[in-house]
């Protein structure tokens, strides 16, 4: 899967900004790539984009139009219908994170036959992979791994591959969440495919490279999260990561969406990354702490930061308030 | 998804005894379900059963031809169209364990669409299942796990199931694998499912039930898989059993398909699968050990169950050679 760039950034009738975090996240990340944002009435979401209409946006190159918005249900809204099969007389195809399928509602559907346009859903990946196999590959790879979802993962990964670029070392990201497939115009919705090819999706996205090539994976869920831990051992195996990334929230009281789970100590969750990953990487390693302090103040966070780099023996940083830098420099040595 | 029974077993022109394994499981484990079998020209496998035309295993009220046989690329032949669609003219349903799906055939298809008959593709899970909460629930759980694959973690869980029904205690078969399904005539494929819903599709075969009765739940695959650990991770904390039961083949050399990997030790493979399994199930322990002794002289095989059981402090059988009674004594005290 491999999407048409730059897009257009639709969020529909988002309530609220969060409801647009996907789209928020791409434009963080992406901006070259995003041309304006498309709204509509109701809509009460803002990415500090243009608004362009469905024709300025084609006058403006625009390959594709991405859903960005996420929904009750998941679903393609009706309303939105009139939207999409415009963009797609308009040239463009459509790319869409929800749950829903593009490609079931008639209306996109038989548009997207007619004209000829690609529909991306890229939560149902569409190749056929294979079993992974757990064979040593050349090449560095670094995943970021967590005590719990929805800590910063994808952040952290993403930060790394910018500072990297940045110092000019050869650093790819894989994307393996819709956001980040966004992000990066490729990538694996890990969490969507069949069980038994997790690590060999995987294993697809990060493959063989040379000898001086950093591909940094995003990680997906935590070892210890009671619905989500298959798909991230799968991804713990076929990322084959002899580097390892921990990020955690302090102060998170459960794991996220199961109140009766407390989070796992740092200490049992380094331990338990590393002895499973050590399965295909027999030197991985947890070898930085990237913390999520948004709810704390400067000063305590500094202190947590700074307290757990000297008990750890490790750099321990939060990517949005101090940088990666601290990573990075380790990386490089 | 609920077979219907009795069944007729379908094994085609499988070249060999071997490809015809699924349905001679069924013929071991469920004989009451299997009226006959039928064979095209060609066929080298033999289930023991009579052979029956279609026309009398309608007569002697089978409900559902069982395709039983692997092929190569798992796909259903053109060749067995015409005894498919027969079938369905008089009255049976059909399921298949074939990764290929019943409903891609267009023949298949369109005789289940006019005469109103089920085609169940067990590897295919159709129902939409919720994510893992790891909520406690009531009732006794068993999980057979493994140090690989394909070592007997099916035929030990229906061993424990046929010797707690002959002692008349309350227990149950969960299958999550095609074999296990035909035998139970219900059951996920768990290795078939999304990745995100593994820990949720098995809380939902095992739900909560009665304090004295028992889920005897089908292992898949082992946390040393480099290939398939994600889909076991998942199913463990999906399980929350209490009680597990390790299986093991003495003398394997390396993980099954994956030459560069050697199997993990009892002792590391007991361990993991422990503190894993007490992320759901806080008293979760591996109480017993089923080996898979085939390949060894009687003398020896005796040799390696008792040592095993001395130096584990717990049962050590083979299913086979020895039945699995010590394990439910243990279960019973």
């Amino acid at each position: 899967m491999s999407l048409r760039t730059p897009y257009l950034m639709f969020i529909g009738d988002a309530p609220d900004q969060l409801a647009a975090k996907t789209a928020q996240g791409v434009v963080d990340w992406a901006p070259q790539w995003c041309k304006g944002q498309f709204r509509l009435p109701g809509c009460n979401a803002d990415l500090g984009l243009d608004d362009l209409t469905l024709e300025e946006a084609a006058a403006a190159g625009v390959k594709t139009l991405v859903i960005g918005v996420a929904n009750r249900g998941g679903v393609i809204s009706e309303g939105w219908s009139d939207t999409l099969v415009r963009a797609m007389e308009l040239g463009m195809d459509i790319a869409s994170g929800l749950h829903g399928r593009l490609r079931d509602v008639p209306a996109v559907r038989n548009a997207a036959d007619y004209h000829n346009r690609a529909l991306f859903d890229v939560r149902h990946p569409s190749t056929q992979f294979s079993v992974g196999n757990g064979q040593p590959r050349s090449g560095n790879r670094l995943l970021a791994v967590g005590t719990d979802c929805s800590l910063g993962k994808m952040y952290t990964t993403l930060a790394l591959w910018k500072s990297m670029q940045a110092r000019g070392m050869n650093a790819d990201f894989c994307a393996t969440g819709q956001t980040g497939i966004f992000i990066t115009g490729s990538g694996i919705s890990v969490d969507a495919i069949i069980a038994d090819f997790i690590s060999g999706a995987v294993e697809e996205i990060s493959p063989a490279n040379e000898p001086d090539h950093w591909d940094l994976i995003e990680g997906q869920g935590s070892l210890f999260h009671p619905s989500y831990a298959g798909v991230s051992l799968g991804l713990l195996h076929g990322a084959q990561a002899s580097h390892l990334v921990m990020c955690h929230e302090p102060g998170r009281e459960h794991m996220r969406g199961i109140p009766h789970q407390s989070l796992p100590t740092l200490e049992d969750c380094i331990a338990l990354n590393e002895s499973c990953a050590r399965l295909t990487a027999p030197d991985a390693k947890v070898m930085a702490l990237a913390f999520n302090t948004s709810k704390m103040s400067q000063q305590a966070a500094m202190d947590c930061l700074n307290s757990h780099a000297d008990k750890f023996g490790m750099p321990c940083v939060d990517p949005v308030r101090t940088g990666v830098d601290a990573i990075v420099d380790v990386l490089q040595s």
